[in-house]
């Protein structure tokens, strides 16, 4: 079955060897485009653009399949997929990367199909920043467009990602990463500044302790959602952005109320990836259960 | 001037010398029964219990009596105020504690005045646990009782600071203190723990991240206000539960709408104390500032 995609995403795939205090898996499905889309798919017909090499295995694909996500912009090429292992301590906020092999992302050369170039809303997750130009140039005229990003471009290839960030309508970051690029010591300060660079909304992701809106509208705040338990925070970020333009592109139109109300949708789908190693979580989860966290978290925000 | 009071807090008075990365301030006025008090004075009557020594400075006591502090309950005795001594990291909420004199908190023994006896509200701001258990001993059926407590306790009186776990109705507390006391690794599992323990209302302070609020109504989360530029973190903690405790005793009244909007407005009183050293914001803070600050707060947490 063909959906129509209103939101297309590009992003990185990976198999990931995780561990965190609760376990240690080898060879699990991650990637910034994985979380992305997964969580995207609850609300919107989404797209998928990347690359996995032969050795991707069946069953990964097979759980793209279940989420409904278009994977006509997916590509097989030959040589290994991307990989990444990385460690958490027992406090999960922090995360030490053990290794990082590009394989086919070295050339990869991300091409959006016809039906995903008229897509309305466009999420470049985190990936280098040239290959989410190449993406963006391929975009007919989107509604809206986001960026994720991360330290390692900030380091490396600082021209392209501001060229990135220029050319965005919002922006996604960590906090430590906000203030990194712009050589603010606080936040607001990073915040306003970064809107100086282009965008008209800045995102600032704070793991656990939820996330900050900045627009010309003001300030929101939204909080991660609590849960129980936390098995594995990797792809919290990337879930949190495709819920949030999940929403977006579902509504289809961008105003201060329902940006706000994608923000909590991110939380909600943040919480859901935690709470399981790789897309776990998300193969499980019924479209019901996000609405009541959606609920819950309307009241755990709501004086009355 | 008499003023009612409807308040009554008890807790240190210290002669601080704080070092943060903004700058270097020997021997200010600090303690959390003062940070406490000058926020809640914004909102009602408000007695002080503490102690000083003989070299408690003039101008100290001048900054107590321009916030219309009931001081009745300030005892001044032959020795030396209380002394604290700490650094704070680039990143402030790190904080290294270089020396602690008690003084004459050494002998303390707090005595309620007739006229707080009666007070309805009582705050057991952060002291030793035994302290809080006199000066609870003392107050005649109050309405509500809140208790504010610190890793050290947990450590060096657990006996006693379970005994006033027992007897208040809301316990506040940051969060790895929470975890720490009940030996729960997750913030909701340790709340639920501390519920278990007495007091009807958790709440766990997170610094710049906010704070949460359990009850058996559920969960609030209120996130800190934002502010431009930190020059001092001390005292955050004591103002945001002197700005809670002051409004609800304002108000006269506890259930759910009526604490989540207090937890609201200590968010504010908190995010002022930060902007100066000691009470120095505080001392030029007028009302209409506190209003606008809580009307801006709902306005960053709601999504219309």
């Amino acid at each position: 079955m063909k959906h129509k995609v209103s939101l297309a995403v590009v992003g990185s795939i990976g198999i990931d060897t995780v561990e965190t205090p609760a376990a240690r898996r080898p060879d699990i499905l991650g990637g910034s485009v994985s979380f992305a889309c997964a969580a995207s798919s609850f609300f919107t017909g989404t797209g998928m653009v990347g690359v996995v090499g032969t050795d991707f295995p069946a069953k990964f694909m097979g759980a793209f399949r279940r989420f409904a996500i278009d994977l006509d912009g997916l590509q097989k090429v030959e040589g290994k997929t991307f990989r990444w292992s990385g460690v958490y301590e027992k406090n999960m906020n922090v995360r030490r990367t053990l290794s990082t092999d590009l394989n086919v992302f070295a050339s990869f050369a991300p091409v959006l199909p016809p039906h995903y170039a008229r897509s309305p809303f466009v999420f470049l997750a985190n990936i280098a920043p040239a290959l989410q130009l190449h993406v963006l140039d391929q975009a007919k005229r989107p509604k809206f467009v986001a960026a994720d990003t991360m330290d390692l471009w900030i380091n490396t290839t600082p021209k392209d990602l501001r060229k990135v960030i220029a050319r965005v309508d919002m922006l996604l970051l960590n906090d430590s990463e906000a203030c990194h690029l712009t050589g603010r010591a606080h936040l607001l300060d990073a915040a306003r500044r970064l809107m100086c660079m282009g965008p008209e909304y800045v995102v600032i992701k704070k793991g656990e302790h939820g996330s900050m809106l900045v627009s010309k509208k003001g300030i929101f705040l939204a909080p991660a959602y609590p849960v129980d338990s936390v098995a594995d925070p990797t792809g919290a970020g990337d879930s949190f952005a495709g819920g949030l333009m999940g929403w977006l592109a579902k509504a289809g139109r961008v105003d201060e109320k329902t940006v706000r109300t994608a923000m909590l949708y991110g939380s909600v789908m943040g919480s859901f990836c935690v709470e399981a190693f790789s897309l776990d979580r998300f193969l499980r989860l019924k479209r019901p259960e996000v609405e009541r966290r959606f609920k819950n978290l309307l009241g755990m925000t709501s004086v009355s």
